[in-house]
């Protein structure tokens, strides 16, 4: 049994954790952290938790001392960097959700998360914890920085296509839509029922701080330094993420060829689902682990259009990192997640 | 008084269009016709006209013969073209809301709309209904193609981009979220809430049929023929329209460049809302017959974001048609619509 | 020309009021009202206005001096007490959208709203506005108190079932369902999109404001007291109220004799709608004034149901106070609203 | 092990059954049935179980033979009656989710499910699967109806209350709002996104086929015929049922009383959680077996609301019929379900 502990239990991203922790037969939960709501039981903050899970909350503190193997951050960017150093200094391993540990460079953290980064120590220990593309170093890993979830939902599509030459690096159109959870609980008027329902908008176009994390891991994971637009929307839904590829190909292709490399990347992936017919939709993947991915390809305009779908709290966050600690602890991958 | 009937009464953008005209100071309404529920009161079929309108909903057949100036036609696509050419024989003025004669191109025509087309002789004296661009042409036209939602999301942000030559023509991408009215009223399984709600998928990706029309018309207001991608996608919402443009920038402009092109092309259009700050949003153009359009100008990657929102069943339907009406009979453009 | 002001220009109800003042052809807008936006211009608070409104939104004091003829009031609860009796003083009329001056018991007005009423002077001066009942007292009034969104909804399709003494005064119990703006704007992570949507909650079970308004009308209205459940509940739609009302028959009656007495209460009145045959809901009435009201007899339970539906920011709230406005200044009473 | 089949697979229960079981230790899948989808995999049908259930639907007919030790069914109420007495025959146990062995009495059957039922000699081996109430019985029944989604919400939080006589037994007021997948999947207008979104209406008010059952059952399980309104409503939600019922009080009661009655039934039941201070909410319940309970004493008017949540696919079909068959075959009544 691995022990575990989540700091930042009560968030969206922790809430998902927890529920997926206590269904995973190889896990024990030691502590759940979450400085707001601490000394409060986790059912009156989370009702959905009631006669499931009877723990109190509790502080988590730079000095805090966690018997766990394991320790979740599931902080809003900003708060990990604070707080992972020490965990990785009393030896503990650690999964971050956030966006602390994504980017080695320092320079573009601070520019799209308006903030210094102050644990820059660390990073070097940081593992991208995208498991269809870094398997083994996510083996041996201390820290793994969890993808984002329009990253997740970008990389596992895109990166096949740039790696093997089959698209133009240059005027890629990436569009992704996302239901509200990815916002975290939000007391903004903007995130408020009446202000979203009904209603769609873009946001931080170009200034998104996932952009950074796209634009470095395409060029990590295929060699090759896209040109890109990115526009997040944001959708009248809680759950899931849907994007929309659209690129010049470099070379003729067809359906066979495009499965074929999917195939060649993750044809023993366990959460990836290509098809050549079926298009993507958010309702298949909610709820579970998987990515469904999709495209079409229009040979007169030289054009390829890919679609993949994730739950932004599952594959985007939870689950992905579920499947992380599966990896770092020697499980079978899919443990408590299928 | 302009005399009008509607053929087509039942469906959304009937309904739609028939809430506008009872409130238009300058209407009468002299008939209404849907076959399915004909002999039925329109409040029997629509409750929301109770105490509104009282009048009998009727059958249209080619030999029907209606007194009214104008009719508009708010039928599916193929099977407006077997009563329009009587219309016009009896020297009826008509605004079809439809496709069949938005394309001058049979073969295009029966290549998307997978059908023969019954009426090209009369396709001649279609005049495409988009008044920021053919104000002239509409006001002595007998036969108004009303555009469809999608292409007037599109046309109307990016055709000045073209004719200007500020963008390369090749690459464009266009994705477009529809509420879900834009399907009409569906019996399919797969317009059901249960599997719309909480979900976003793409649709007729390469083969919509408001595809050619994107491409026909992109290319005779812009002069340009461009080479793009669309991608529809249905989104859990009722009404709206939201279309996100990509595209290489082949000069450098900055925002005062793009607001001055937008200020040439709709200084004086009355239902254009440009910015270069606010992000469009559904919920600002909604029961309204604006178009909001917003754009991103992204330097380090010569990209540029274009970004549109209007209500598919008011400036993308029932709003542009009472426009054109306007216009037609020589009314103020923006009586009955503000 | 009728020359009115709007204090409380940027909340849900003050916008909606906006939006029906503009197409309203007898009156003018004279000035907008909006402390926490002062400064700023209406359209840059609420996009929805460019280009049809243009115009800077200014502070209201107690001393502030306001030309109209007509002061809307469309502030939270326990903000138009402190403003409305200097507004009478100045000899203007006024139409207070909140819940200041529906009670005339400022022990009821404390013990529920949970603060001490400080315009006790003028509160004889309100009249309930509820047309239906109310309509020539309303004429003369100098303070309208406009009703709130649920007892509209209560009062209408019940008062006048007490009032003939169909049903027991016992035990009638009074579910509502309300959109989410019926609780203005809120920066609540409880009015949040995630945590609103795909759920329904009830809330303030026997402790809503709206409960001694209900109690004292139907009492006012009926010369009945009766004893009562009222259970408001939230749904994830923006906006419509659905009350359903069970009750227990005192005597024998028939889809005939209910529909006869609505014609006896409102026969003339323009915005009620019955039926006994029809089931009201709320997208037949979103957008509109009107209220629509069904019923369902159970003869083998004594037993009945009635039912009814509105917009809560149309008749529940800015379209009321449009149709008391029009009564007050002698305009027909569905001038600006049909 | 268990090995299983179930017959109509394709609908919303049989699909959310058929997504228990793979997750569910103790049991084996054997047939799955879906006669409109037959000779198609599951995953062509059901997109959601791509790589998670490789199996091909098949055609179940009377003459069928199942190797099962317990057959699912759930199909349209009027299709099992034809099928369930030749399972029975063949010595299969049987767990119907649809209405055609809940009513032992075919002529209230007849009367609101309007035909006649064909299966009247197999009635009396019916054991209605409410696991709280009929634990001994279920555990030794061959044939178990497993309870309405409306019922289920309702007897559990209603029958103590009549049978320890702490309210009226007249004038019950239930109102009941249900998510759309309560419906089974639908080609009705009246069920396409466009039409339920945004709204609200109740629907088949007195006449709906689950108020026999909630008629019968709470006299059964209490002792006590009550009077009654029963109201559905239809909300745009796709899973989950709320229910408020309003009753009067009988005798004097506090929080503590109702609390310790609800102790007294439920003490023991695993999936009812009951609260004198939380306000039941969808979301707490949706994707899981609980049942939330709370409720609201007035003593002044002698009233008692009581509410109640669950997930109609789960608790109220698929979930309680997991429960069903954990209790049958001996093993843990939460196995599966937590």
């Amino acid at each position: 049994m691995i022990s575990v502990s989540v700091v930042g239990a009560s968030g969206y991203s922790g809430t998902e954790l927890i529920k997926l922790l206590v269904k995973h037969p190889g896990v024990q939960i030691d502590k759940l952290f979450a400085n707001t709501s601490a000394g409060k039981k986790l059912d009156d903050v989370v009702p959905a938790f009631n006669k499931t899970l009877d723990i109190v909350l509790e502080s988590y503190f730079v000095e805090s001392i966690v018997k766990s193997d394991l320790i979740f951050v599931a902080l809003p960017s900003g708060e990990a960097m604070n707080l992972v150093p020490g965990m990785l200094l009393a030896g503990k391993r650690v999964i971050d959700l956030g966006g602390d540990f994504r980017l080695q460079d320092t320079s573009l953290y601070e520019r799209y998360y308006k903030r210094v980064h102050s644990a820059g120590t660390v990073l070097n220990q940081a593992v991208y914890g995208l498991p269809e593309w870094n398997f083994h170093q996510i083996k041996s890993a201390n820290l793994i920085a969890n993808p984002g979830c329009y990253p997740t939902s970008v990389l596992l599509p895109l990166a096949p296509f740039l790696k093997e030459g089959v698209i133009e690096s240059k005027g890629i159109s990436i569009n992704s839509l996302s239901g509200v959870s990815g916002a975290g609980k939000s007391t903004s008027i903007d995130m408020s029922f009446a202000e979203v329902n009904e209603s769609v908008r873009a946001y931080k176009v170009g200034v998104h701080q996932h952009l950074p994390e796209i634009r470095t891991f395409l060029k990590t994971l295929s060699g090759v330094a896209p040109s890109l637009s990115f526009v997040p929307h944001l959708l009248p839904i809680t759950r899931g993420i849907y994007t929309t590829i659209c690129a010049t190909l470099s070379k003729q292709v067809d359906d066979q060829a495009i499965l074929a490399m999917y195939e060649k990347y993750y044809g023993t992936a366990p959460f990836v689902r290509c098809s050549a017919s079926a298009i993507p939709e958010i309702k298949n993947v909610n709820y579970t682990n998987y990515i469904d991915i999709g495209f079409r390809v229009n040979q007169e305009d030289s054009q390829i259009v890919v679609l993949s779908a994730i739950d932004n709290l599952i594959k985007g966050a939870a689950g992905q990192a579920i499947q992380n600690m599966n990896i770092m602890f020697g499980l079978n991958e899919t443990e408590g997640l299928k």
